[in-house]
């Protein structure tokens, strides 16, 4: 049984992905143009997104603040880059109430500079680094096209920004965080991602560089994910942020900043959900099990209770559905809303002693005896809900990534079976360019080197000998 | 010992609770005029209310999700009176990038148009209600004077919105919500908290009607802490939000909405917290107890680590503080920061077989014998800090809660030890006005029935037969 309200995703993609965003209610539009309503089922991944990941954050030592929304214009101007990168998509303030402010305002694109303010007045010596903190907050980037969690005017994030004494404690700090977001990405959201540093078009403005999380979706297409730039003193210079050193001179100290947002929720739809609707690894899914009683006999009711409060107590959130819709109709509505496993409990189930238990990932249907220890068996097949999902996405993402040597190749493959692309590349930027006349193909990330593979000699774009190996795809 | 960086509470209330602030790194200030930054203490403490609240809105079938930052004009001027209110002090956006916007919009300073915008869309029949939403968000308030916590330009905070099919359930959801707000006060900021309903004069702009908690500070100011509005189908009627009820008609469903922010941390400053710094009860305080070895001797730093392990074990938030300085400055600062307990492991100590363990609210230190359970006692020694701390401002309150029947009193009362009023009102606004101009002396609420007392016959400002009694104050 398809779900007829939603657009097969190999008949058209776009409309697929729209169709589960709508179908699932996880986010709906409003009249405030470019922004998107995120609904209580996509605003509870959002919230198991933030609890796990700030788990990790304060693990590896850092602490949450809150800075203000707004940038006043001259603060903002304090880097040249970072405003020259900024300005042309920030939301202007100009009045409050009914005057005009003396200094207009940006709502906060990223936080750099309050963060640089903040770091100016609490730094004085090197006892006082790190500083290692994180802020959960929203941010707004003026887009012109925008799609609910991909691109929007507002989205929510983390931005971690961090100052410490010396370069090396901070480019360990810039890795260190990069390494957090692809564990993150590939134990709980189960997609697997290339990880690298990205070329100098396409760092972040102001960086002395920044590593970039990239992860490739079911069409092909690559979504950056996740970044950690590296400023060195970029910053900490203009903004006057010093310390008093070991030696006792006074240095400016050396900064990172890293962030995930709320497209991470269209990652996870774009490279797991189906037609059927969204498919949501167990460790992320809000809601875990579904227990759906059939019919209204007042054994099934009180065996389905008992099930859920099994599950429950051993930290699976389960939940019964005893609403008066049909089985099928509930069937139906946790495949859309994603829920991992569903367990039904019907008469017949009962009189032969079983239950019957169906995965979303794979749509199988099994049946146990209600002798099973129901609980580890569940357990184990979330388990192996979240490995499959892994799995099938890294094959996916393994079956769609290819070398080149060619232009030719690159547009055979980006106009009919688009990927990742590994090819050679003599770091220049105008070879980017060109690149980028094949239905917008970009640089995504320059590998490690234990990563990097010697596709050929010589960059694919000019010819001119090759210094590394860049992983190229086409972007959202 | 006297912490000297802090102004002490009796001889200037106000720079004390800056002083506070500044003491315990709660907040600071910014180039952003109006806007603090909540610093990692702060946020801790917010951290831990929204935790906690959040349970108990979940516990109550709440969902949250996430509106909008902006709000476009046309629909903040859809219900006159809400606009009325709100439209002199918010912040309006004008720009997108170097664009002049078509329409400006202003920055939410709370999101009842934006949900009923939502509402419209998203119910249709008796079976899609109740709706029952939360967002976590910032909200924007263009201040004229602002303080940290207390008002601020931009501050954090929960809005509940809720829509249901009739103004029974709607009602009952409002006084619901307004006594979790009573249970989260007492129960765990230990601040005892006067509810009821506000005058026509105070309520919400756009209510029908609006419940508060008011409470008291230790200075006898009062401070609003939360309200619960209730507001029919005032903005569902505008809104042309509707739906088919059971007896097939189309219908206007009745709202609720209701809030408490960030400024409940400055509420806990000003009710609990002393010349030596930030008290926390321990129910909310983000580090429970400090471990302080006394010295560096290998035994001590052993056994310091093996107390904290064993308090983390059993859920207790225990920290050892193994920095290289003095005991007596870690002391103090751990006093400062309103750690509730403070644990000391020296030599002398164990040669004794014994502890010395200090509780934050009254500094007392007591010695237990190395062989004490130490979870149970110091589970037995946060909780009576609690009670403690709860008695303790209710004592006060109490103390500092006066009856009246003529305005020379009042007067005297607000000027020389000011407090709540219990005073008889004729209902009109009039006389409300009337007592503003004793100090400013406001109407907090009427309290509910089982909290009236017939304190004379007649208002105490006009002379005229009284309706009802209302408890004054001064305000925040």
């Amino acid at each position: 049984m398809k779900n007829k309200a939603i657009t097969p995703r190999d008949v058209d993609f776009a409309k697929w992905y729209d169709d589960i965003v709508r179908a699932a209610k996880l986010a709906t539009y409003s009249s405030v143009k470019g922004c998107v309503i995120i609904e209580p089922n996509g605003y509870a991944i959002w919230e198991n997104i933030q609890k796990t990941l700030d788990g990790m954050f304060k693990e590896t030592g850092h602490r949450n603040l809150y800075m203000p929304l707004f940038i006043p214009e001259s603060l903002l101007n304090r880097e040249k880059e970072h405003v020259e990168g900024f300005a042309p998509e920030v939301a202007w303030v100009t009045h409050g109430g009914s005057k005009e402010l003396e200094e207009r305002m940006c709502v906060r694109p990223t936080s750099e500079t309050l963060f640089c303010e903040y770091y100016a007045n609490a730094i004085n010596s090197h006892r006082d680094l790190p500083m290692l903190y994180n802020q959960w907050c929203n941010v707004v980037r003026w887009e012109k096209e925008t799609r609910p969690f991909l691109r929007s005017r507002e989205f929510l994030w983390q931005e971690g920004h961090t100052m410490h004494e010396t370069a090396k404690e901070a480019e360990e700090e810039t890795l260190r965080m990069l390494n957090v977001y692809k564990k993150f990405f590939e134990d709980y959201l189960a997609i697997p991602v290339i990880v690298g540093q990205k070329t100098e078009k396409e760092k972040f403005a102001g960086a002395e560089y920044t590593y970039t999380v990239e992860a490739l979706m079911y069409n092909g297409v690559s979504l950056q994910s996740g970044t950690s730039h590296y400023f060195g003193q970029k910053f900490s210079k203009p903004f006057e942020v010093t310390f008093t050193n070991k030696n006792n001179e006074l240095e400016n100290p050396y900064q990172t900043s890293w962030g995930v947002s709320t497209r991470m929720i269209g990652g996870l739809i774009m490279v797991h959900s189906d037609d059927n609707g969204l498919v949501l690894p167990p460790k992320i899914a809000p809601r875990q099990v579904a227990v759906v009683p059939i019919g209204t006999d007042e054994r099934v009711i009180n065996k389905a209770k008992e099930i859920v409060d099994t599950l429950k107590a051993s930290g699976i959130t389960a939940f019964g559905d005893y609403t008066e819709k049909s089985p099928g109709f509930k069937f139906a509505e946790h495949e859309t809303n994603g829920i991992p496993v569903r367990i039904e409990v019907g008469p017949k189930d009962l009189d032969a002693n079983q239950l019957t238990i169906a995965r979303r990932d794979t749509r199988e249907k099994m049946t146990i005896s209600l002798d099973t220890d129901l609980v580890s068996y569940v357990k184990e097949l979330m388990e192996n809900i979240q490995n499959n999902l892994f799995e099938t996405a890294k094959a996916r993402r393994d079956s769609q990534t290819y070398t080149a040597t060619t232009l030719d190749e690159v547009k055979d493959i980006m106009t009919n079976r688009p990927g990742f692309v590994k090819a050679m590349w003599c770091g220049d930027t105008e070879c980017e360019l060109k690149m980028k006349e094949i239905r917008g193909t970009k640089s995504r990330c320059i590998p490690f080197e234990e990563e990097q593979e010697h596709i050929s000699d010589t960059c694919i774009c000019c010819g001119k000998p090759a210094k590394t190996m860049v992983v190229w795809g086409i972007q959202y």
